[in-house]
């Protein structure tokens, strides 16, 4: 495995690759790896001959009160992670690699944005897009890898693959939870050990979502109530949202019906959890 | 010559060619072709195996006051002449086929695109750079080719290239002029015989502007109220902007030096012209 942090290189070696008939996938990561992300390397090795891991953490997806300077780093430890799960390069570029002086240029997804996370993180998907499609044209993958954790996010790279015409498959991969439920996630390592207790009600919040409409609830109102009493019952948490939406356009549902989405953001002191399901009810 | 309406058909066809190593030319146009557009197509056809004309006349990059209904088309005109210049391909796509039902994904060059034609035409360039993006990432060209003429939209558009990482070459193409200067477009259709016989007035200014700097003026603003009286001693034009800017960041200079762009917007009755040129002072 190789760590090339230029432009200009990774271009050269995946051409090599590409011109050998190589396929290519795409792991996007903000790095300090954990086995969320290594389902997606694991997946993308065993469907493309060439697996680039990329390892930005993006400014731009930040919002200026939020945890670009704290947020993990650790690329040592990253590059053994990501070669035992079949990575072939990480692509690290510094952020002047990324965004040179007199950078000016964004890809905005205008409307599934406003939703869910848009509200609270203003500029944020804007951020995404913008170093999603830089990297789509730097690495030129076959398909990409995302993580359903980050569901909106999932669904707003899509809209933007369908309606710029990038030549990309997006792989959306399955959450991956810790042992007690909470869903894997970077900023987990931010909790105190309290909080990081008390977090395990986000992914049972969920499940008694899911158990309710297992046994025949269909009122989105009911169910938002009863995830949010339970949330509340522990102390350390504020809720950011809690919502059930249509999966085709984020906008909240009355009664479910169809694909839904079922997200909910929730901060534990400074660090802001997301986690979510989605459902199927046959209409 | 094949005309093609089809994204996923030219994609096909296309891929074809690349696979035995040809290279393809883009040349993105709004149809009505002259022969600015043509001299661009036979640039083309000498740089690359394969030559595509795109002929769309892309509804977001007009404003609602704008001529997007009125926009002259004679596609039948456009086939024989792009032929005859080296086209292999026209691609034709209808509005649904590029903006399909829940289109919601736009591309914006936040600064460039405040000066000039960007403040009396807001949402113009994000129209022009999002349907770029597209036809890049639809023929995957190795070149595109663009006008001199429209000297705001060649400079926003290598800002992208260069900010998103495309992977194409953009070539800038001279102006093309008619016998008596005024540069060639598909609007000039528009004007009577009254307001085409004034409208020459536009490239006289510019090319009184070079002589004043010939002659050693450096005072952007004396040369661009000389250039304004001129313009004006014409009873049906009404100017939109007459401007010298840093062809960088396309600010107004005050004192001419580098390289410069001196660009007008002139109204003659409802069909607006513009015009420039580029010149370059010893510093």
């Amino acid at each position: 495995m190789e760590i090339v942090n230029n432009i200009d290189s990774i271009r050269q070696k995946l051409a090599c690759s590409r011109r050998q008939g190589k396929s290519i996938g795409l792991v996007p990561t903000m790095g300090f790896l954990h086995e969320g992300h290594l389902s997606l390397v694991r997946r993308a090795a065993k469907e493309n001959d060439i697996v680039v891991v990329s390892i930005f953490v993006n400014p731009t997806q930040f919002g200026p009160q939020e945890d670009f300077e704290s947020y993990p780093r650790d690329l040592e430890r990253d590059a053994l992670l990501a070669e035992e799960a079949g990575a072939n390069f990480i692509f690290y570029p510094t952020v002047g690699e990324m965004y040179p002086q007199k950078y000016e240029t964004f890809v905005e997804v205008t409307e599934l944005t406003k939703e869910l996370c848009g509200r609270s993180r203003p500029g944020h998907f804007r951020g995404v897009t913008t170093v999603v499609t830089k990297l789509f044209n730097i690495i030129l993958p076959d398909k990409a890898y995302f993580g359903q954790k980050d569901a909106q996010q999932a669904i707003v790279i899509q809209q933007m693959v369908r309606d710029l015409n990038q030549n990309v498959e997006i792989c959306v991969c399955p959450i991956i939870r810790e042992k007690d439920g909470l869903a894997m996630s970077s900023r987990n390592t931010y909790l105190t050990p309290e909080e990081r207790e008390q977090s395990t009600v986000l992914s049972a919040s969920l499940e008694m979502a899911q158990q309710m409409i297992e046994n025949g609830e269909r009122d989105a109102e009911r169910i938002r109530k009863a995830m949010e009493e339970l949330i509340l019952s522990k102390d350390k948490a504020r809720i950011d949202y809690v919502e059930i939406v249509s999966a085709h356009n984020l906008k909240p549902v009355q009664v479910l019906s169809g694909k839904c989405l079922i997200a909910l953001a929730v901060k534990f002191g400074a660090t802001r959890l997301i986690d979510n399901i989605m459902v199927t009810v046959a209409q």
